[in-house]
């Protein structure tokens, strides 16, 4: 373990996260709402520290990868430890645990929220609330990358603990430009649904908190009626075009860019998650049809919530809990899913279920040919069996930690559908779930055992399991004179 | 395809069918019932086709793989259609789709039923649908085997196919006196088991019908109430401890017969299996403690319900949908994780979970020490990468047929709760769930198509998913020169 350059990675870190918290802290001098010491406090805490920890550069500054895992689950978890702090010093929350599960829900893109009456909050804090999902959605280590000139593009393990998918992909070659990359399409498409949605008629404020929410696909939204308290088509549409959008591979709009047409449009991964929106939002439209009278009006709901649950977002406009249950069954299917490699979307993600859909039907293509060899193709070459493997392995312990999570959270004493879907939707960085934690309901009235089984849950469904499992084995801390190099 | 050697085994199968129907008959006449005529007509219809085929025998008996894998499943599907006339030539259940649900519940060891008064049934309808678990637990074709002398050794594949677990273990050098020692050995737990709750007061009769259910790992009673009819501590420990003993894989009785006891107790299967009843019933125990009043009574209806629930046998001694939910969670993983390979229960099976447990646990261990060998231990031996894949793809397999399922049975608008455990009580051969398929509610309500899906669902948890499969891969049929050697 390189602890120098740990500790300067994560001094690194704090200082970023001052710098984000400047924001709220203009917005509560902005509105005059009086919350400005709430955010200055955590600053100093912040700043003071984080700027004496970067004075002395460490002399190594390669990071292996359990390293990598390490600090970026470290990463998460102060930044969520401190992130919490404006909400309890402001007492807009009274108790600490509520403020934690709150800002790890931010960060993690969940929206699981444990808000009674959000209306009653001051705008900075919703302001802070909802950008916790714009810097979580890219990653706070790949926005650091993008900005410092960290370790001469030895930083790729950092970049690869936090990116959401199997792989990284092809945009790997050189860490600090695709990180800046990334974020200037994010930046970008971000900037644009905020102009669509104020040329909708929604106010600036509004926009900026349900863009950081829909790009981030988190979810938080500054109305306890989520996105139906507007009534409007068109904001409905604009929301479910930008989740969609960021729900889908950012590869796709680097290569967009690059003008590489034919290689944006032949991602199979995209195929199958438009294929998949398409085919449950016609089912879905069709199985509410009942509900809203006509087939546009039920399509319009029915295309948002499918966009909100597939690409793990969480808003609503309407309370889909009520629906038939085939509806509801898809949606709770549609998060365990969740969106694209790559993207901003939480759950398994559709490249990991197409290798397991296609490892299954090699199951059985074996069992008739067991002689034959079998590979397995995806996104045009034959896959490498280390790769089928591990997303099986992957598969597996995605399944366990659910089934650990379901355990604990049962001992609150809630129906069985409450305590299946807060897991569901906690793990796969949904946010409402179904029964009680339903798009009318919330997390406030779990104990706090469940709330940090809840919170832990959605660090392991953000950074993708392996890098916070890392920091309770015992080996990962171990120091080891030939791995560091000193 | 060896259509000759296929024909020739469904003859003998009918003829068998025949065979075992003489004895509902035999109780029908004793009773003086009346449905002597329900019994001598599938009687007829199996026996004279079937003697007709089997004069001529095959020239050639080899049987691959597909082959086996497509017996098995064809004669579990004739089986059950013609198992189920007797019900519905007596009328005792008026759907034909209800009697169809009822024998592959029967015969595949799950114990779900559409009765709404089982007491109202005569005494041989009841004898026959129980007798279905005893034949089913052990399996029909294993049954053939050991008294016919089917292919001079060369029917391994017919066993592979229809014993449940990863593999069929040691016993499979000689088949036809493997399947002749287990039928003995199965045989002699069941006449235990009668005379030792006829010894509790049981009358005879109840005994057998209790002795199927357990030893099958069934699930079928003769009473609405199921086992909480009799309220006795000595017969619910009577059947807990049998149910726990078929639950376990008859390899171990095998050596403990050739008095090789030292191999059998160290058994890995055996003692995660008992590990995990001891642990879920202590569990359950305390939890439920409020309920019953005093540890003891507690931890007597406890470990009933553990041991009903994991071995997947299904028999109730109280409403256990009504305990609180961490029992109710608890008692669901069970459903999932089933019992022993080998044993005559359903579910995953111990030993397909200890080895994604152990995978899983690999995947931490690669991601900390990426080049190191690291080979997976079972039972003492490092194993082959091929069945820890394997036993990764059947749980992918296993997950997607269950989603399927609960998407298709949704349709039906039953709460989510009930939804999701029908599927899961019947794909794992249990019977009952939570909600309206607990234990004092059934499967009447259900649409033909739930019903089908969910018979189906029955006979893929039984046979272990491939075979079944297999009816549907257009390959498995296909006549193959070369490989059928004729």
């Amino acid at each position: 373990m390189n602890y120098a350059m740990f500790r300067y990675i994560m001094c690194i870190l704090m200082e970023t996260e001052a710098a984000l918290l400047l924001l709220p802290l203009g917005v509560s001098i902005y509105f005059g709402d009086g919350q400005a010491m709430a955010f200055i406090i955590p600053i100093l805490l912040l700043a003071l520290p984080g700027t004496a920890g970067v004075l002395k550069k460490p002399e190594n500054t390669v990071i292996y990868a359990r390293e990598g895992y390490i600090i970026v689950s470290i990463s998460w978890l102060l930044m969520s430890v401190v992130g919490a702090l404006p909400f309890w010093i402001s007492g807009s929350i009274p108790a600490y645990i509520d403020c934690f599960f709150e800002t790890v829900s931010g960060f993690t893109t969940t929206g699981a929220s444990i808000l009674r009456d959000i209306e009653a909050m001051p705008p900075s804090m919703l302001f802070w609330r909802s950008f916790t999902h714009w810097v979580g959605g890219m990653g706070v280590l790949v926005f650091i990358m993008a900005i410092v000139p960290l370790a001469g593009g030895r930083t790729l393990h950092l970049m690869r603990a936090e990116s959401p998918g199997p792989s990284v992909g092809k945009m790997t070659s050189k860490v600090r430009s695709t990180a800046f990359t990334l974020y200037s399409i994010y930046l970008g498409i971000s900037v644009l649904e905020i102009i669509l949605l104020c040329l909708g008629g929604m106010p600036l404020f509004d926009s900026l908190i349900h863009t950081f929410g829909s790009v981030g696909t988190g979810g938080f939204s500054n109305h306890s009626a989520s996105v139906a308290y507007y009534d409007s088509a068109y904001i409905d549409v604009v929301i479910s075009v930008f989740m969609l959008l960021c729900g889908m591979n950012f590869n796709i709009y680097y290569l967009l860019l690059t003008r590489q047409f034919a290689a944006a449009l032949k991602s199979e991964e995209m195929h199958w998650y438009l294929g998949i929106v398409a085919a449950s939002t016609l089912v879905i439209a069709l199985n509410i049809l009942h509900l809203f009278g006509d087939f546009f009006t039920s399509l319009r709901y029915s295309l948002f919530q499918v966009s909100s649950i597939m690409t793990t977002t969480g808003f609503a406009t309407t309370n889909f809990d009520a629906w038939p249950e085939l509806s509801r069954v898809i949606l709770v299917a549609l998060m365990l899913l969740g969106a694209c490699a790559g993207s901003t979307g939480g759950g398994l993600k559709v490249s990991r279920f197409v290798i397991l859909l296609k490892s299954a039907g090699r199951t059985i293509r074996r069992a008739l040919h067991p002689n034959a060899t079998q590979l397995i193709y995806f996104e045009g070459r034959p896959l490498d069996e280390s790769i089928v493997s591990g997303v099986n392995s992957y598969f597996t312990l995605f399944c366990l930690l659910h089934l650990v999570s379901i355990l604990i959270v049962s001992i609150n004493g809630f129906d069985f559908t409450t305590t299946l879907t807060s897991v569901i939707a906690c793990f796969n960085n949904i946010g409402p779930g179904l029964s009680l934690v339903g798009p009318m309901g919330g997390y406030a009235d779990f104990n706090v055992a469940s709330k940090l089984v809840l919170s832990f849950d959605m660090v392991f469904g953000r950074l993708e399991i392996i890098p916070l499992l890392m920091l309770f084995a015992p080996g990962a801390w171990r120091y080891k004179k030939s791995v560091s190099k000193r």
